[in-house]
Formats: structure tokens, sequence, C-alpha cells
């Protein structure tokens, strides 16, 4: 394909792509697709010959787009929001254009500085206190695990990495919440600390970590002589955005001299709103943490802004210098490839600063704060309903809920529920997931779509209410 | 910015990218900026409110283009190449505008279909033998890591990831050669086995791994008392593109019961040619392998191919399987979260799927032999100068060389490199880069860009024998 047969193509992707954009609630959300279906329509192997951009788009509209689950579709209310906007994909066309290898400063300046700058804006948007150094990472799940390997090597002093974890390791213990996301047990097996080094900390009504909790087990863990080495708190967990007390875990970590990595993956963007800045209230005490513009900020995946006290610790992690990758520089520059565990990266500063500039940061704030609005109301809705129980607090966009129809004993809610939530399935204009609490099989109502307004979630209401009475009758 | 905002800018953008496209050679391939003169004309903090699309597409022209290195420029003979293309740069388009977050069979079953085809389409094209699996990871530095993860977690039967390295694991020493990668460096010491747990096997004078060295390590290894467990081999060497002797290393593996990881990230496309197969002879003796669709076969970064052998050993290591997870079809589909890393993943099949059908198998054959014979033409005339020598084999794209002209010690030659190097940097046309073959300062011609052509090359030569020129005036 030559630069010319491109232009013509790219004319008409970018006149599917607008009209994507401007409704994609005209896709059914979830895709009617069985497993192997997709495959089946595609070809063995590679063809010999080139084929024409007709074809090639014609099988992407009617192979790949209806097999798809649509994100950025209004009704998306499952998981947290893996939000995209029109700047931001703007960006990424460009980035994919000069398809620059980010790995150094010399393979590619601008793309370094504006990377240092986007994370200076991002720390100061969300008030973080002075200190902390950014760089983006590609996903919250593996800035934990730089978190935790730059934590394991800062305390043995490099002594893991030249003797390995047998010989140059101490009896480690990492603590976490029960509420915890699945990326903390991850980083544990993959760090060589093991999962019975990983402590759950028990959590509050609220789903919080106690921080007593997290003492008790610190002091018991050094009596049995074993080494308390670091504490994951989150802010904003996976099952109900629950906020772990940062100030009083920070005050633990730093008695008991522990590494501290706050997880604010989802929530942290909310702290670009002063209401919300309580979130990371403590957040000094913190030596990392991770929030991702990809979630609720409008950034297209992959996008996680992490944040260390400890540059040189980091670097010391993760630097390879051969003398292949040598530059001019490198003394007086940041090369981010030792900043984390890939060596190539890409340019995505760029769609970060298309974002803040298009929507500014008090475009970005009303966004964050009409999602929040719609998660109050929708919390309201299912409270006033006699049938339903509100499960958690709800600090951000998420709702968590559940049937709980009079008469009906807890042994068959999490059954009803689960009915609920299958004939949900049928539905095509929303999507919702699901969790437990406690025990108790629990509905996810996440609302954070760039495009989501107070009809769609009236809607989805509408909806849940009537799924409810058809299973009444 | 609204999606009719949207359709205009998208469409002045598609205009920039086409002309991009069609010359990214009238730019200098290197940019004429000092470390922080771009970050000094970004402003300190977001913008309050949002900025027309103009303004920002106007810094993007005139601050962040000239501060690029130009990877996609004809003239760019660094490293190895990052490779694009137009139809790859289209479905990065798509895939922006989709913004699905690809971590499910069930969040994108598309998506994750088509990775499945994609890596069987790939593992047909480099004739890999039946048996094994593709995933795409992000680098093939993430990949090697992956790899010694899993080889550790199978061999101590998941007992790391229960105890930890210290009680699961045992003297595991991990074997590469000299002119492996930094990242095997890297990936030895992030899974915690050690530096010092790392034997770097010598290399014979076409720079690739001796397999009698490796037995011998092996052995003595053996008899110190530790647990030889995986060999890093490389199919085209960073430095000089060596390919190790797959099959009398693989024979080393199996007689030593050693885990086998390849690591092909370059020079792996090659085999794409009946008459690179020999690259591969051998493979069937690998437990894992790693190439690069971004750097030799005109896909845009990140797409890097992962091939195992053994997927439940990959699952096992990598698996985490909180309820918020949980879908109907866990059983039934290839969950791609639990192959690597990162939890949430972009689309990057669709951009292989457009490469594959735009040029077929024997459109991107062509342009790889245009590459090799570009480069055997530059090796000939490297050659026939008497003031040059050449350090290495080029079965690809890549000539090793330097000056060496009549008369000058062994002492002055590094330093008269380094100032050839240092004086083709201000040219606008090319850039090279370096490395060290055995301890001699080398200089490294990499030929790969996908709109290099004779000419291209041609001038270079040109230009590196003007600077010689110069020089010795």
């Amino acid at each position: 394909m030559d630069p010319k047969k491109f232009r013509k193509a790219a004319h008409r992707l970018v006149d599917w792509m607008a009209d994507y954009l401007e409704d994609p609630g005209e896709y059914p959300v979830l895709p009617d697709v069985e497993p192997g279906e997709v495959r089946a329509q595609i070809d063995d192997e590679a063809p010999g010959q080139g084929e024409d951009f007709e074809a090639i788009f014609s099988d992407f509209e009617n192979l790949v787009v209806p097999g798809m689950t649509h994100w950025n579709h209004p009704g998306f209310f499952a998981y947290f929001p893996a939000n995209h906007s029109p700047p931001s994909v703007l960006a990424e066309m460009l980035t994919a254009t000069l398809g620059a290898q980010c790995m150094s400063w010399e393979t590619s300046p601008a793309a370094t500085e504006l990377e240092e700058a986007m994370m200076e804006w991002l720390a100061d948007l969300i008030d973080l206190p002075r200190g902390f150094t950014g760089v983006i990472q590609d996903t919250a799940s593996s800035a934990t695990l730089v978190s935790l390997l730059t934590a394991r090597e800062a305390a043995a002093d490099g002594e893991v990495g030249r003797k390995g974890m047998a010989k140059g390791g101490r009896d480690w213990v990492i603590y976490t919440s029960t509420e915890a996301h699945s990326s903390v047990d991850k980083a544990v097996k993959l760090a060589g600390f093991g999962l019975e080094n990983l402590r759950k900390v028990g959590v509050d009504e609220d789903f919080a970590m106690c921080p007593d909790g997290l003492a008790e087990a610190v002091v018991a863990d050094r009596e049995a002589g074993k080494v308390p080495l670091a504490v994951v708190a989150t802010v904003g967990t996976t099952s109900s955005t629950a906020v772990d007390p940062l100030r009083e875990i920070g005050a633990v970590a730093e008695r008991e001299d522990l590494w501290l990595h706050v997880d604010a993956a989802y929530a942290g963007s909310a702290a670009i709103l002063p209401e919300k800045r309580w979130i990371f209230d403590g957040i000094e005490y913190a030596d990392t943490m991770v929030f991702n513009p990809h979630k609720w900020l409008l950034t297209n995946f992959d996008c996680s802004a992490y944040f260390t006290k400890d540059v040189d610790a980091l670097i010391s992690t993760f630097q390879a210098s051969p003398e292949y990758l040598k530059t001019r520089h490198d003394r007086e520059v940041s090369n981010f490839r030792d900043w984390g565990i890939p060596l190539g990266r890409r340019f995505r500063a760029l769609k970060l600063w298309f974002v803040l500039r298009s929507y500014g940061a008090d475009g970005l704030r009303a966004i964050l704060r009409r999602h929040i609005e719609l998660a109050r109301w929708f919390r309201g809705a299912v409270d006033d309903h006699p049938d339903f129980e509100i499960l958690a607090p709800s600090p951000f966009g998420l709702v968590c809920f559940r049937y709980t129809p009079e008469g009906v004993g807890e042994a068959e809610l999490d059954e009803m529920n689960q009915e609920v939530l299958s004939r949900l399935r049928d539905e095509k204009s929303l999507h919702l997931t699901h969790t437990r609490l406690g025990e108790k099989f629990c509905l996810r109502m996440s609302i954070g779509q760039w495009q989501t307004e107070g009809h769609h979630v009236e809607r989805a209401w509408e909806i849940i209410t009537g799924v409810v009475e058809e299973l009444r009758r």
C-alpha cells in the first residue's frame, strides 16, 4: 500500500471512526458471538498476494466490529471504564504515524520530555505532594510489580539482583487487604516472594483496610522471625471502590519501615476534583503510587501514571546499559527504558497532552462530576426501591447492589442475582459485571464512559427493574 | 471535543499523516535539540479551560515533530528498525477508536480470536514446527522475562509461586552467550535468579554461542552443586545479528534437561524467506521463542510474537482469577490476561491482520529481500574499500564495519571511529549507531526501514566515505 492509497483509505476510515464516536450506542454493547465463531471465519493462513484495502476493511466491519465488546458504548457499566475520547484518538493516529521507539531520550527527545511534562501536569492536577517523579507504565498490574521489585532491591541494597533471592533476599512479607486487586497476588508471585508471604489484612464494614490489623500482622510476623517489607494500599478497590486510610497505613509503614505502594488505578483520577482530594490524605507516606488515566481520564489504553519518590532505586533495579544503547547524553537525560520492564516504548505522552489540553482541567472535572452525580442518582433509585439493597459506599462512579426481594433467604439470593445478571446479558443496551462483597454476590453498576448521560443510566435502571419484574412473575 | 469536531480534525490529520508517510525523508533523521529544549517550551501546568484543536496541532507540528528522531526516515540505519507501514497505521486508527480492553475473551471476543489466528499465520509463515501456541507480548524483553518466570515455576512445580524463591526455589543457573541482549541480564535479575547465576558462554569467531562452552559450563555447575535451569539462545544478536546454533544448543538442553528460550527479536521475521529458514534449524528443541513483527515486519510497535510449547505452564505462572474477572466462558476460551504480566491489553492483532493481508506473504518477502540485498551491496562496498574493515557476517540487514586507515594502530582506531560516528551525527539524512565486537568499536549499518531504497544506501556510503575523506585531511 503506497502513501496515496493510504490517504484515500485513511479518509474513509476517519468517516467510519467519526460515525462510531458519534454513536457507539447503536451497537449492542456485548456481541452476539459464541466462542470460536469469529475464528471460524478467518482464513487458516496469510494470503500469498496482497489484498485490496476494500476487502480488508469490509471484513473489519462485518467480522470484527460485530464480534467486539464495545467499551465506549454509553451503556457499558462493566468492570471499570477504559476511556478514550476524540482528542486521545487523534493523538494515537499521530503516534502510530511517527512510529517512534521511545526507549531513550536520544531515540525520541520530544517524547521523553513531553512525558516528563505530562507527569508533572498530572501530579499537579491530583495535588500530589512534591518529591514524586512520574513515568508512564503500561498497566497498574505492571506498576505494582515494578514497585515491589524496586522495594526488594532497595531493601537488599542490590544483593538480590546480584546473588538472587535465595542468597541476597530475606524472609520478606508483603501486606495488602483482602479487597486488594489480584495484581498484588500476581506481583508477589512473580517477584519471588511467594503467596505464603502475602498477608491479606482484614477490612472494615466499608471494605477498607484496617490499619490496626496491618499493625498486628506486622508485629506477629516480626515475632515469627519474618521481615515485613512492603504494604500495598488501595485507593478505590476493584470490587467496591473502597479507600484504604492512607494516613493510618502510612503511619504504620513509617513506624515499621515498610515500603508503601498505593494502587489508585481507577479512583486516582478523581483527585483532580478538590472535593475528592481526601482520598489521598496521607499520600506523602507513599514510596510509589499508580493511577490510570486510561481508566477514568479519557485517555486511550495503555497509560498508567506511576510515581516514585526514589528514582535512583527504580533505575538501579531496572537499568541495563549495553554498549549498543549508550548515547551521548545518558548522564543528562531520562532514559525511560530503565524505568520499567520493557525496553521498547510507545509515544504515550502525546495522547495525555492532547486530552489535557482539549478538555482542560475544568472540562475533565465536569465530566468526572457528571459520572459521580449519575452514580449518586442511581444509588438513590436503588436505595428507594424496597426490593434492592446497597452493599457498599459509592464515593466515585460505582454502585454495588443486589436484588433482595422480601421473604427470600440469604441462601437463594446469590442464585437469584446471578439470574438477574444473566438476563441482563440478553439486553443490547447495557453491560454490567459482578463481584462478591463479603460472601454476597453483587452487581456492579460502574458509570464512567465519557458519553454516558442521565438518560442512559435511567434506562439502565428501567431495564434492571424490568428484569426483576419478569423474574417475579 | 465533540465527534463533529473530531471528524474535521481527523481529516486534517490524515493529510498530514499521508504527507509524512510519503516522505519522512524530508525531515532531519535526528532532531537538532539539546536536552531540556523541548521541555522548556511546554507549559508548567495543564490549562484550566480547553483549547482549540488548531492550537494543539500547531504545537505538535512546531514543537514535537522537530524534536523527534524519525524512525521511519529512509536514512534511519540505527539500532534495529521499528517498522510501521500504511496498513499498520490504518489498523492503529481503528484500534484506538474501538478503545477495547482485551484482557479476556468476553471483553473482546473478536480481538482474542483474531490474535489466535494471527499467531497461527505467523507460525506458519516462519515455518515453526507444530506444537507451539502464540500470544502477543509488548516486547521481547518482557517475553524473555515471561519465559524465565515460566521456567522457574515449571521447574519448581509452582513452589516458588507459593513459598517464594528462598524456600521454593533451588540453586538455579541460567545460560546465554556473551553476545546476548541486555534483556537477558535484566530478566535474570528481575526473576530473582541473581546475575551471579547467569553464565555468559563464549562465542565463536562469528559471535555465535559455542555449544561446547555451554555443555562445559553446565557440567561445571552441576559439579559445584548448582542446578542448571535454562538457556537463552539468540537468533540474530543485537550487536552483529549472529545466529546461535539452535540444533547443537538444543541437543545440550535436551540432554541436560534445560528450558530453552530463543530470542529472535529482530531476525525471526527473516524466516518468512525459505532461503533463511536455516536460522531456525533446531527450533523444535525450544520451549519458548519470541520475534518482533514490530521490528522487521512492517507492524507498529508494540507487537512481539511469543510462542510456547506449554500453555498450561504459562497460564499457571501468570493466572489470577478473582471473582470480578470471572466470565461464563472461562473454560472454553483463551483469556490472554493470564498469558503475561499486564492485565489490560490493547487490540494488537488488528494491525498484524491488516499488514499480512495488505502485503501478502510474497509482498513482505520482497521487502525483506530488498533489505538483505541492500545490506549485501553495502557490505560489498565496504569490503572493496581499502580503508574499511568488515567485522562480522551479515546474514540479514545489518553490516558491522569500521574505518581502518593504513598505518593506524589498534589503539587509535576506536577513537577514530567514534569521531566518524560523531561527524555522521551532523548529517541530516542518515543515522547510524555503534556497538563493540570483541573489544572493537564498531559502526552498525542497519537496513530495514520499509521505504529505504538503493539510492538511500548509496548516498549513505557516499556520506560515510566523505566524512572519512574530511578526517584524513
